[in-house]
C-alpha cells in the first residue's frame, strides 16, 4: 500500500471524515476513551465506514508515526454520490449502462470488472459501503488503471439504489441461474443496470426479488459456475451486442 | 505443491520421461556430468521438455531428499496427444470447438480459462510444451477442477497444430485487435479452433498468418485491452450464442 493512502491521529481522521475524503476502512484501538474518540465513533456510523477495533500492536505495524489509537485507510480514489451519477448519465443522452456489485469480496475479482467495465462503457459501477472488496492499490493495479476512469458510487444499501435506478426508469437485471432465462432472451436494449452478485452466495434474495429480471448464462459442462469476473464480462460484451445491431 | 507432484534422482526422473509421464519442468544442477546424466539431458531435448539450469542450493530447498542433482515437476493431470484428441472429436458428430493457447503464462489466467473452457464446451486445449504456464495444483485450483475434465493437449509448436487443425477441417480463428472484424463479424458456426495469444506479446505473428480468420472485441473505452482470460470468456460465449441459434 502507498504511504499517502494513510491517515493516522484522531483529529486528523475526523478532519478527513469531514471532509468527506474517501475512506476504506478505520482501525481503531480496543478500549480507546476519550470525548475526541466519541465523536470519532460517532462520526464514522454516520458515514458507515468499515471499522475494526484492534489491538495497539497492530495500529503499531501500520504505521510507525504516532496514530494515538486511529489509522484510516484512504482509497486512491474519489467516489461518486449515486443520485447526481444517474443525473449526469440521464442527461447525457447515452443508454445508461449501470453495474451493481452486491457484495463482491475479492479485490482481483473488482479490479478485473472494473477493467472490463471501462472497455464496455458502463456509466457507473454501484458498490455498497460495508462488505464489499474496497478499491485498494491493488485493486487500481488489477483494473489497470481503470479504476481512475469508470465513476464508483458507494451507496448503504444496494437495495436502496435498485429502488432509485428503478425510479429513475432504468431496468435491474440480476445475474443468476436461479431462473430459466438466458442472456440471450433478455433486452440489454434498454436503460439497464446489471447486477451481479458475491462468490460465495450470489446475490441477495432480496435484491433478486427487487430486480425487474433475471438471466443466467448457459452452462454446457459439468462444473456449475463460471469466475464471476468472467461471468460479468459475459453478461456486459452481450449489452454491447445487441446494442450495436 | 502437493508431494506427489515432484520427483527425484536421475533413474527416476529418466524413467518417468521414458513412460511418458507429464513432466512440467526439470531442475538439473548446474555442472552435473555423468553417463546418466547426459542421457537424461537427450531425452529431455528430444521431448523438448522445460529444463533449469540451477545451483544446488535450489535443488535441496526443492526436496529434502537424495536428489542426485535432478528434480522433476510432475503435472497433475494427464495430457492428451493432439491427433487422438482431434480424432475423438471428429467421430462424435459434435461440432468442434477447440482452444489454443500461445505462450499464455499466468498460472491464474490459464486455471480461469480451462475453467471457462469446461463451461462451454471446448472440446479441448492446445498449448505449447516450451513457454506456456504449467498445469500444477494452482493452475488445477483456479480452474475449480476443470482441469481434469477439459482434455489438453501439449505440442511442440502451437503453429504445427494450427496447421493440423486446418489439415482437419477445422478453422482457426484469432483473437486479435489487428483485424477491422469483431466476433459479432465472424462465423462461429462451424468447426472452429480460436487461438489466444499471451498476456504481453499477444499471438505471434507467424500464428497470425497462418490464421484463417482475425476477430477483436469491440473496445468503447480508453483502455485498449482486456485480461486475456476475460476475452477469451466472451470470444467462448459468442460461439455458444451462435451455435444456440
Amino acid at each position: 500500500m502507498h504511504k499517502t493512502s494513510q491517515i493516522y491521529g484522531i483529529r486528523a481522521v475526523l478532519e478527513a471524515i469531514n471532509s468527506e475524503e474517501s475512506i476504506d476502512k478505520i482501525f481503531i484501538q480496543r478500549g480507546l476513551k476519550s470525548d475526541l474518540s466519541q465523536e470519532l465513533e460517532s462520526a464514522v456510523r454516520k458515514n458507515q465506514i468499515n471499522i475494526s477495533y484492534v489491538p495497539i500492536e497492530k495500529l503499531n505495524r501500520l504505521t510507525k508515526n504516532n496514530h494515538q489509537g486511529v489509522v484510516a485507510n484512504i482509497s486512491p480514489i474519489s467516489f461518486h454520490q449515486l443520485e447526481e451519477l444517474v443525473e449526469t448519465v440521464l442527461e447525457s443522452k447515452k443508454l445508461p449502462l449501470f453495474l451493481l456489485l452486491d457484495q463482491l469480496s475479492d479485490v482481483r475479482n473488482f479490479g478485473a470488472i472494473i477493467r472490463t467495465a471501462e472497455c464496455t462503457g458502463v456509466d457507473g459501477i454501484i458498490i455498497q459501503k460495508k462488505g464489499a472488496a474496497p478499491v485498494t492499490s491493488d485493486t487500481v493495479k488489477t483494473s489497470a488503471g481503470a479504476a481512475f476512469k469508470v465513476p464508483i458510487a458507494k451507496v448503504d444499501h444496494i437495495k436502496d439504489a435498485v429502488f432509485y435506478l428503478q425510479a429513475s426508469g432504468i431496468q435491474v437485471i440480476s445475474a443468476t441461474e436461479k431462473t430459466e432465462n438466458t442472456i440471450y432472451d433478455v433486452s440489454f436494449n434498454a436503460p439497464i443496470a446489471i447486477v451481479m452478485g458475491s462468490e460465495d452466495r450470489g446475490i441477495s434474495p432480496s435484491i433478486l426479488k427487487a430486480s425487474d429480471q433475471m438471466a443466467k448464462l448457459p452452462l454446457l459442462g459439468e462444473i456449475q459456475s463460471l469466475n464471476v469476473s468472467v461471468a460479468c464480462a459475459v453478461f456486459l460484451y452481450e449489452a454491447v451486442r445487441q446494442r450495436m445491431k
